[in-house]
């Protein structure tokens, strides 16, 4: 007889943004008169770039066409995309990763869910505290958490590292040590970075444990002062303990085109194993490649022009931060993030809960945002606003939220 | 101090397609002056119709303009594709399958082998001999399978059930009751398919004994004849205990556009638990929905011309498959499969090993094929060649082999 996945059964209620989006649908449908603006979901609004659908267009037409058509993609990705990848994000900025160490994905979604997989069941994970959902999920499905207490609104066998105003929403290390560290920089929700020093102590502190560091940089494309690493690999010794994850998602819009790549050195070992070749026969076992005409995508964000047209999309984001962190700050709030980050975390008012904050908001002002409880126990009395609007909606957001 | 996934190291060798292609490569590098031709891989070669280059141009478009512009898609699939796909593949056969039963995804590879997430790690599993890699790679990485008995060519607690000449390669119900029950028709590697009647039986003994069978049916377009199942939904009870996976990459030419997709009735339940819902947990929490212009790529699909386009190319192919086996036929050789497939199952001559003659057939005729023993002890002394080759590539490689 056929048993179910126990481990699903300790996930505490559903998912944060289907959530969200339940609530928003059912308030949009008994009050169809409202607007309502979101800056809950980090999706992008501004359309893919025109070098991009350029780039589109050409590769479906090959792909309506018997000479140029290309079936299954190679596994790890098109040599083109690799190359590209590996020397403009990495050799570029003096990191020594090679082509061959990027393996092209779906979405960075994707790759940090699966990631784990790889590893065994008695790891135990660490992660920030506010943190984006799928890193804990993911490791609650695997069965690597134990069970949640609900007071305590944790996992007991997960390692959770504060992330508060007084450090600056950045993670101490933590004493008992962990075996797997997720590290979100720039941060998703908070919108902290880490000067490179600080990362150099992280990357230090898991070689010298065997800790492997599992590093999300899908915001990366939002860095813009300068101390701030660009990826974990400009580290010193983290070729030896760590995996990055990285998105064209907020880089060039593809929420809705699906890519995004991991960075496995293969001098990443394990007891001798390949950290590398065990990544390689996951994909090549559950995994058939990104489709070509995205690939092709993903290639011309690189391209001159496509390089200066995301340049100026990302531009167009940060003014929006801009714009909600000083109408904010003026309305009386506290706040951070919204300088290297497209998001802005705010401190919710008169100590209300997160998700009362979410509800005043979405009721009153007709805005949506992301309750900071949705992220864990440190997120509780915050709420994230997403700069991803358009210019419109979002000056009109901010308003409301200062008429309130 | 982290540690692998002590499973991956039971997996004998490497995937089998890779091996394969490794050894092309060292083939055609050694000998450049020769014109190898590939049957091994089932990709097609037919660019793709000109109704789906249509839809994917209309698409690509919509993501240039900021007012059509489509950022994530629905985890689990735009409704305009499942509505379709639920009406035209299921509803129309008479089977009740609702468009919230459809879980679209980037293709039934990955669907085949994620699904094992959602099941308990004590699940039985039992597959057909020969067969499609995935299902036992993917449960050997989740620790399902028990060790590999070298000897034997078997994980130790895995059911295998022998599909030989004998029973028209069809498997015959277990002695040992499984849980999970992989059943693939029209056959990878065989071609071989089953008849309503036989596949009902299986579905009373999984309601019987509380299996979940998992069905895939990714060459259902091939089906010609007229009392074979496009659905195990066309089967009395299914929705009680079966899941099905489709694919659109042997339907449509898809292989590198990247769709499938997944249908869970709502109705089947484990212990009182919705698997739907599980399945439903995953794809939140691990996935982001396939690419919008490739759902409506998959759309076109079902147009009436994209219907005629696909139609004339699945000819093309099993035009192939009648060239593949009336050739092998007359020069003496064994065979089955090609009339609801586009695979063509043979036996090896003088009892070579099915390796022996995939080293023999690329260096003799230049042709590439798969070996029976990669799906598994009882594919050995067969060999598998698809039609999805060109017209010309085709004829030629017959001929070489007749040759032989």
């Amino acid at each position: 007889m056929a048993s179910i996945n126990q481990n699903y059964r300790k996930l505490p209620g559903s998912y944060l943004f289907s959530t969200i989006g339940k609530k928003v649908r059912e308030y949009e449908s008994a009050h169809p008169d409202r607007k309502v603006i979101r800056l809950g979901i980090g999706d992008v609004t501004q359309p893919l770039a025109p070098e991009i659908i350029k780039a589109l267009h050409l590769a479906v037409d090959e792909m309506g066409n018997r000479a140029t058509f290309r079936g299954y993609a190679p596994d790890l990705g098109y040599d083109f995309l690799r190359n590209v990848i590996a020397k403009e994000d990495f050799q570029s900025r003096g990191c020594e990763i090679s082509a061959d160490e990027i393996f092209v994905s779906d979405g960075a979604k994707c790759d940090c869910g699966n990631i784990q997989e790889i590893f065994g069941p008695d790891n135990k994970i660490a992660v920030q505290d506010p943190v984006y959902p799928v890193y804990v999920d993911s490791n609650v499905m695997a069965g690597r958490t134990g069970t949640y207490d609900e007071k305590l609104q944790r996992f007991r066998d997960v390692i959770y590292m504060p992330c508060t105003a007084e450090t600056g929403f950045a993670p101490e290390l933590p004493n008992e040590v962990p075996d797997l560290i997720y590290l979100c920089f720039p941060n998703n929700p908070t919108g902290a970075v880490m000067k490179k020093e600080d990362l150099q102590e992280w990357v230090d502190y898991a070689n010298k444990n065997g800790s492997v560091i599992l590093y999300d940089a899908a915001y990366e494309a939002y860095i813009h002062e300068e101390d701030v690493p660009h990826s974990i690999f400009e580290c010193e010794g983290a070729k030896g303990c760590a995996i990055e994850f990285r998105s064209f998602s907020k880089t060039a819009g593809f929420t809705g085109l699906r890519l995004g790549f991991t960075v496995i050195p293969k001098e990443l070992k394990i007891d001798g194993v390949s950290v590398h070749d065990l990544w390689a026969r996951r994909h090549g076992t559950k995994y058939n490649g990104a489709p070509y005409i995205v690939q092709r995508a993903g290639e011309a964000v690189y391209s001159e022009a496509g390089r200066q047209q995301i340049a100026e999309q990302i531009g167009v984001y940060m003014e929006n931060a801009r714009i909600i962190s000083e109408g904010l700050k003026e309305a009386g709030y506290a706040l951070s993030g919204g300088v290297n980050a497209p998001y802005i975390w705010m401190r919710t008012p008169d100590r209300m809960t997160s998700w009362e904050f979410f509800d005043y908001l979405l009721e009153t002002a007709n805005v949506v945002g992301t309750p900071g409880a949705g992220f864990g126990p440190h997120g509780e009395y915050y709420f994230r606003l997403t700069a991803f609007g358009d210019r419109e909606n979002t000056i009109e957001a901010v308003e409301r939220i200062k008429r309130l």
